[in-house]
């Protein structure tokens, strides 16, 4: 349900009809209009009329969606995340770029330093791999996270990486500046729900069959909990086709953007799985009107120690970054 | 197989040699570059040093897909189709637009009109409408084919229409400029085999739970047939999610384009099945490199017949043809 | 709409409303009790208070179900198709087995003796083979339908094989007892309205990527034609499993059978394309219900011309029916 | 790699050969023939030969699966997990009953007592619930754990319930006899590794879009971990089949026999979504092969606080027993 406030309500009005909500049992969140979204409850045992009659409220407005603090019914405007002084959200095309692992120092400068020269604003690197097969590299943990905290600082780039567990989150959070849960984990709720304790903005990976609803709902965990800084990202699913590693759904990015008012970025690289498609795949995310990409690249492709076969090279990264540029001056 | 012929063969030489393969059982296509494709007999029983021997013959190469004349590998260049003077694969952008069904004349000029006003090049409309049910408007059949000619006609439009029987095609092909296959009949083999037939250049679509390989293999069928105008269309595919009718596949467009040589558009009408979709996703189409795309537009959207929900109004077609331009100017 | 007649209402009156509803632009199916189904017209238009108040009628039904012809509602007892003195869709177990291909006298009549052994009532061999590549066997043709006529004849087993296409059905129907259309072809509508004008029984396969509603509305369309006689048959569709060809949707018994009167029987060497998967899922395909099913079997199961990788040997098939009908047994 | 050993390898000389593989810095397993897993290191660098000429050593196996604990090449014979004298992966058919959610001691009492009555070996009920939206019934938490083993050890039925991550693992081993690992979690590895640590049984679904290789691969997880007492369920997949909430897939039972020596049960509630059709799924499960079944019954279906639609009355799970028992009977 949401409320929404006389235009001439005043603070201490607003704090007192606040203050009775919470002991009536519901939570509230403001959102960024004169709108209140109360949760919580049982809304169908609401009489909405009464609070139709408090003298604060000007009107009351069911909820139409399952998830309500995601839903842009309650909150019409773009949500921007700030973070490090870029606008994640807005209208600068927000670019994250970096190896799927983080193997050496040397790898990751080497990244850091192309990312930053073509215009990124973020360097992504896995310090923790979920892996299919326990067989493979698992990621070089801690020490990966302060190697990407300490080359992102030097080369003034925010830091994305990915937890795979709520115990991970409290050494990651030192570490990082954005917290990133990925595909197989969108409906941890544990660990949702742990995301939801800290301040650090969370990059949402859609599941690989997760619907554009149940990606909100997981959203939804993590704003419930306490975090509203949440980055979506659709990264593939899994389709008939088998060219393709994954499908990138780009319909999700003008469809997310309906029905909610957080940022949605795309990953191109695990979106196809293939080498070859991500720079145009790049450019179709941005027509498609993603607030940003998030791109896979290495000094070596062929050496990238996981994911090597959509990996790109830096002269390939150089160009995807002029390309989709030129593709957002003219949006 | 292909036989790369030497540089210096002249014509007298080459008819040599291509009536030696004629006799020997196998179907020979000349494409564009210096390149004999051999087909047919069984390709493992060819004794290829034998064709290497060949005085005409400079290298022998075994072909590698399963797809012959329609691979990239067996003609490298990109096939450019001319219809009424516009050029279908080429650098132009080719925008087919019209309403899903025709339904009357005034309908389907109104529409011509729009298309031809913001540089559209084609005219689209169902006259044999292929429905999930028996009970559903099924199309105004030949007396729709003969409105689309003349109003096509009159705006200086390419048309396009859909067959769905082999019986429809003698007909088809005196009123239509360009002969649809519908994503129900893509592995409609009998169909495929008719329209290979004729010189009226087909327009493909993938089927909605087809594979790129699948979508290739039926432009093959109607390659073999005789017919090499084939213009291969990405439409959506059923997958796991409902918001969206289909998930317009884009990764399809540059894979289908490394796979081959022939023209490839996309429709993101039906690609997404929701109306507020289609002009993000027609950018992305164009960005994606989509040789042209198809739309589906109606004077009175809610009131058409079928397709509603994805038919976009002329306002929005107009501020449709606007955006891709720009894209497309800036790639 | 279905009209329920008064029990007292003899042939006359009966004969009487016919005349009427037909005159009113109705078209009117009988089914097994005492139940008219009222089709075409515009249900939203007519006044179902007028039917009622008709002196022939009890009740009128509204029907909820998009298709009518099929749905359980219009004709709740089992259809039960008689062929040959064999009873499809009642409590007997119905069996049909055959090479993939006919590709030969010997091959065929060797796989007839066997089946006709081991119990099955019907021989299934393709003449006309849809094949992905035009590159591949496109089957015996009429002289392939030729042979399965005198074997069936021979050894007293029910024919079955595939159309292609409408221009097939007629000398199909000289050759066949049962016809059936594949899975690439449920939606061709030309082909299903041509099944419809003929008396021979139609074996309808689910499209791969198509849902239960859109394979029963199929079902209308050869049934609005004229054509009652439809078996149903699943055989598999297109998951994100990959070990497997196709995932045998067994889910899909049971559904049909609630939703709609005809027989409905699986496929499971399509369903699974893996040999040796074919047994244990007949016994599954009969334990969820199933009426019948379909196997592919082979005297040399490696040397099958198609799909050899999900034919089984006599041996196993032998086995099969011997498992099959102890799991029908407790039933 | 496989390391078969000479038959007449005795106690100390196997110990000698264990020893010097731990110091070679491999891990070993001893699977229940004579033959050693060897695994980790990097196989490609082991010289093969070097291990044949151990005088141990009979043959050296290279493994083609990348699963190893699991697959049946590693152990041949099937692995039979002893419960509470209960055997699972035998003979016996294994069925598990109760609640989605422990709603009360009332409820969970009335299904143990009915699972027991109708030859049931274990009760399971939800006690950490995960939920798509965070609005939903959480779950009764702990007292719901105390709560189902307590009336376990009453009826002297095996306690079955979920865990949703690392941190909940302790407290269940402690009231349960087995864990089960949700759809949603079956790619979260640190539960995984966590659960490889304790020696209480694991029952892992099968993720809702993964395939038999990634399902494998989780069990491995578990297994490396230290746990070897896996029990696999298959549960239904994301399809394009929307009358029915999953597509349970059948074809998983045989497959995954064939794959891997673990016990292998299909659950026919959430694998059809749909109250009706549990009954008949549960016989093609058990007929396809099935070791045991899962199925959700509550005292008053309809009033279920979770998964109502898929939730069987005790009528219904009585004739389910009957019918299961009697397809089990002719196997």
């Amino acid at each position: 349900m949401l409320l929404e406030l006389r235009p001439e309500v005043d603070y201490l009005e607003k704090q007192n009809l606040l203050d009775r909500l919470k002991r009536m049992g519901f939570q509230v969140v403001e959102s960024d209009t004169n709108i209140l979204a109360v949760i919580g409850g049982i809304d169908s045992l609401v009489v909405q009329d009464d609070f139709a009659a408090l003298p604060q409220v000007l009107k009351v407005h069911p909820l139409t969606a399952n998830f309500k603090l995601a839903s842009r019914q309650t909150k019409p405007s773009d949500t921007i995340i700030e973070v490090k002084g870029v606008k994640i959200g807005g209208d600068e095309l927000f670019i994250i770029a970096g190896p799927c692992s983080i193997e050496s120092r040397e790898q990751l400068e080497a990244c850091a330093k192309v990312a930053k020269e073509h215009g990124a604003q973020a360097l992504r690197g896995g310090a923790y791999k979920p892996r299919t097969s326990p067989y493979e590299f698992q990621g070089m943990g801690v020490d990966g996270l302060k190697l990407i905290a300490e080359i992102g600082a030097k080369y003034g780039l925010i830091t994305v990486s990915e937890v795979m567990d709520a115990s991970q989150i409290e050494v990651a959070a030192q570490y990082l500046d954005v917290i990133q849960v990925g595909a197989r984990n969108m409906q941890n709720y544990a660990l949702l729900n742990e995301l939801g304790k800290v301040k650090t903005p969370v990059l949402l990976k859609r599941g690989f069959a997760s619907t554009y609803h149940e990606l909100l709902m997981a959203a939804e965990y993590i704003m419930l909990s306490g975090n509203p800084h949440v980055i979506l990202c659709e990264r593939g699913i899994r389709t008939i086709e088998t060219f393709t590693r994954n499908t990138l759904d780009l319909n999700a990015i003008p469809s997310l953007q309906q029905l909610t008012h957080l940022p949605v970025i795309a990953d191109p690289s695990h979106g196809t799985g293939v080498r070859s498609l991500v720079l145009p795949m790049a450019r179709a995310s941005v027509a498609a009107g993603a607030h940003g990409i998030l791109v896979e690249m290495h000094p070596h492709p062929d050496q990238s120690i996981s994911d090597a076969k959509q990996t790109i090279s830096f002269d390939t990264f150089a160009e995807l970054c002029t390309q989709v540029k030129r593709i957002k001056s003219v949006m």
